[in-house]
């Protein structure tokens, strides 16, 4: 029997049923960092390196906790070579969701049963190349046979979403999401170059540019927003001041950071409100944390990690102060530390509004807690604290063409947990209701929710 | 077979066993909120809006994130459109304890086997009305038939007791217990109003004020303490000059407030002490977090949250201090953020002494935490950290007239625990030792430790 | 059937395979608190309350919570009587390590296989004293009982480490490992009187006696260091006028005194870096909690506890600094809060370097977590967020000569995760592969890490 078989992580037959019954949905990734570039020109893979190692600093992350060599990570060795070394890592990733990634990959895309280790890496290696030399197996192709309806690609506000306009006539909708985190995080490096190269004199200028920036968006089919916070700030102070401080090179306070991102983040959720958007706002990763590995590579190449800031009492005032002045709007909040589980289960509730079921989402597990743990705790504080059934449920945040097999993994897991529970008794076993929450959380809620 | 059945949270034969001879014993309920004078005046309930959903704001929050309009939870819709609207939220409730909590209550109450939705609404609506109309339904005889010893209702320090006394011969004690939070809270508005209501000129004045009602409790049969701590206060200060100022109208420091509340704190634990009384500390609720709402209903309707505030050094710093001076009388430390679970559960170990087996107790799974998981994760950390077998268990914290079934669902969940562990082999399969220590944790070492 | 039986904490039959399949595998104690003086000396136990209570603060500590008075702890009792009070607490300890610890060292050493209670008390006793009078139960008798290779003890920088000297002929290896607490915590009370114990007048002779030091304990065959952290430090700052400042009896500032212990650990990490070391950080803990009892007993008799700061900036900042400079050392970062479970799973992922397979190490549940739930939640974080095939698994941190069940105890709650993994399907059936995750994480990656 193939690692990857029917009952991958469905522990019960009630799982199973319920499993079956929504596996054929189609997706809604409604987030994810795929290059809509790629998408466009239909990019061909040259091998399997390119394929599962070429941007994936998941794996690059954990070849280097195997000890081996940057040569054979990000280094000049060649391409087999990496894919040997990772296939030598691969054994030891038990408990690792690379591990059930990987071979959900490798059966639903190039239907290998082997387990990827040593002795299999040739013929892996092979199969794969021998596929990816078919059309079938262009960017196109891979999303085409994922079964996806919806992608929601990442962009910057000054983006001029051209591949996307390239491709509304694809049969995947292709949207942007509006990311305006270097027009927001005023006390960064990158604030300065980032205002200068997008033409602003003022204050004035920047909020004009963003609404106009958020129409245009919103004219190419976006739904969504998305807000990378390193900590929840929350200040009331004087945004322009703060502004023109910073375009004089003076280096501002915490506060008048934090005044003017509360300001310019409130700015952006009056627009969403008025255009029926939801805001994600990602909250506490650590990035960037090896200086020298920084310099070398770059952002994005494996040495991110989990923040421990209190976050509860800034979200609440930032919350409540757009719900106060009418410009709270449909929000999911993430975390990328499972302490805040709880805190943001019951944040939630505080921000919950008719008519909108689920208004205010708790994002399904973020990252380093996108494995089963992860998945099981976040859907757990939510069912715990909220209300599960309207969950919005999986997005893969991934740079991937073959990541799709994450919403399996996740359907396998939610209707392994729906299924726990009914089998013990906490839940009536009625397959009707089971599988309309099911169906829901796949693909339901979501469809319903953002108003694509 | 019922949703709720015999083997309801019980998973294992010895589980269900445990339980089996633990099941009748009576409940001490030794915190809620109960209204005293509904008890006294005996109040009838017109309906089932009006028993279960008339003050519950548990369930108003659930029916805002179904996406409920405000008009059938606090609004001015037919009481039965209410019932309807919480009918139809029910089965979306899948691993929320409101979908165990409420089935309990009909089930042991009414003894509906029917679990609520939209179809079963008007039946159910209607059977419960009718048993509502009967004396045996009054707000007395539903305590009576609940097979409650003790309850302990939350009181104002400034209260008569009128009720209580009224009670004193009803057939379950009903206790009040001292929650002086408006007299500690100097830095909150409604502090100063307060101080005028109860007619006191002068800090002197005010620590003999508290002294004087403790003892007014105290010879009302009072045993217990409640305290709302938002964060945990420590400092060492001029109590009598933060009083001062702030009765001059003056704002004051962090640090003023903080030695102002250590002091007052202090002065009531000594005279617990003194009278043998138990002090509860509620750690950790972030509360009325959407002021448009706030504004609207005030507080308790559902808009609370959870806090994320490092308490370790300062509960530390605290207790150590009464207990340098003599003064840390028995404890029960809850805290409404599970992160904080290992943090309180060697807290205890501390300050525990002769000769009282688990003289400061970690309180159960509490409000958000008040269900299967936050109540196994509480128990796991105080058994691998402390004594569960000197745990003195369950309170309902409920304004529900028919939440004493979360007894019985802590018992379950309780028995299941300790019955999983003798089933894996954790502990030995020794019925005799298991039983007494379920009863314990069930109703005798309450018993032993409150003196009631 | 004896309550510790072969398949004590084992659940699956994949997990009895694979724990019968290491289970002789020798034993690495990497880190403990045994005493050198009492090895080399081959001290004999003089009975069973010498053995098992004479210095074990985490039986004093639940004999507190059961409401032992403190006569029988550390008082004038007479030795029976606290074994009693001990023995009547046990069967109270259900979910509790020491229930696991005691019956399993009861078993091992003494074959006994009744648990112990206050009935059993006098025959467990007897028996055990029976056994303790035979010189195969002489200090280094016992050790060799427990099949351990190698035991690295805990020693001041100033130790002459003579008794590791003495036991250079032993058929374990007794080495020592660096503690240099003393010399790093400038802020406490017990820096000045150390400072001048070992004759340094200057910062540069500090440093250079650091340096001496390391390289007279690496003389001597140790590889490892252990520094505990109450909170992580980072600052830049001017350590030798922190120094300066301090030795001229002025208090220092939080930043000032950061500044130098920052600066003291680099100077041992480059030591540690060059001599292929490994670095300990132990974080979290709160000491000496309850002031009276530190007064009359002194420290680590059972009143410490577990500390919530945040840790995520100030630790990734501190090895980013070590990193950047060429000097940081292989590292095992531990914690005492599980909240941190997942920053510190991830912090190792930022640090990992070729040729060391997990040359940045998340140790092992310790102190109060060390036990079932502590364990599974440790190896949980570590196989999600990075690869537990590369652990170096358990240590005793004990200061007891029967403590080495604990890693039969850890080796089974470790097999037993691994096999109920592959009984699940979550990882392949693959005996050979799980044997050389399991037997690495028992012994091999111990092995090939420290370079005894």
């Amino acid at each position: 029997m193939s690692f990857i078989n029917d009952n991958f992580m469905l522990k019960t037959e009630t799982a199973r049923k319920l499993y079956s019954a929504i596996k054929d949905l189609p997706i809604i990734d409604y987030h994810c960092h795929l290059s809509p570039k790629l998408i466009a020109e239909d990019y061909k893979f040259r091998n399997a390196f390119d394929l599962f190692l070429g941007g994936d600093h998941y794996k690059w992350r954990q070849m280097r906790t195997n000890g081996i060599d940057e040569k054979y990570i990000t280094g000049d060795a060649d391409e087999y070579e990496k894919f040997l070394a990772f296939a030598r890592t691969m054994p030891y990733l038990i408990g690792n969701p690379l591990y059930h990634w990987t071979h959900l990959e490798l059966k639903r895309y190039f239907d290998i049963d082997e387990t990827l280790s040593e002795k299999t890496c040739k013929a892996i290696w092979d199969k794969c190349n021998e596929c990816l030399a078919k059309p079938e197996y262009s960017a196109q192709n891979l999303i085409k046979r994922s079964n996806v309806e919806i992608i929601c690609t990442t962009d910057d506000p000054a983006d001029t979403l051209e591949y996307h306009e390239a491709l509304k006539d694809f049969s995947t909708k292709i949207l942007p999401t509006f990311r305006p985190d270097k027009a927001v995080e005023i006390g960064k490096e990158t604030f300065l170059p980032y205002i200068e190269a997008i033409g602003v004199k003022s204050y004035d200028e920047l909020v004009n540019w963003m609404v106009e920036r958020i129409g245009y968006f919103n004219d190419h089919g976006c739904r969504l927003s998305d807000h990378a916070l390193e900590y929840v700030p929350f200040a009331i102070g004087d945004a322009k001041a703060a502004f023109d401080k910073r375009m004089a090179g003076k280096e501002l306070t915490r506060v008048e950071i934090d005044a003017f991102k509360t300001e310019m983040l409130k700015v952006c959720a009056k627009e969403y409100t008025r255009l029926g958007w939801t805001m994600q706002l990602h909250i506490g990763a650590l990035r960037n944390n090896n200086r020298r590995m920084y310099e070398k590579l770059g952002a994005d190449v494996g040495f991110d990690s989990i923040n421990d800031l209190n976050i509860a009492e800034c979200l609440s005032a930032f919350m409540d102060n757009l719900e106060y002045d009418d410009c709270l709007p449909k929000t999911i909040l993430y975390t990328l530390n499972p302490k805040d589980n709880y805190v943001l289960g019951t944040m939630l509730g505080n921000f919950q509004k008719a008519p909108i079921p689920g208004k205010i989402q708790f994002g399904s597990g973020w990252w380093f807690n996108d494995q089963r743990d992860g998945m099981e705790a976040q859907m757990q504080a939510l069912a715990n604290l909220g209300m599960i059934a309207r969950f919005v449920g999986m997005l893969t945040d991934s740079r991937s063409f073959v990541s799709y097999p994450r919403h399996e993994y996740f359907r396998r897991i939610m209707c392994n947990l729906l299924g726990k529970w009914a089998e013990e008794g906490e839940y009536p076993m009625d397959m009707e209701m089971l599988t309309e929450i099911a169906s829901g959380i796949a693909y339901y809620n979501s469809k319903n929710y953002f108003n694509f």
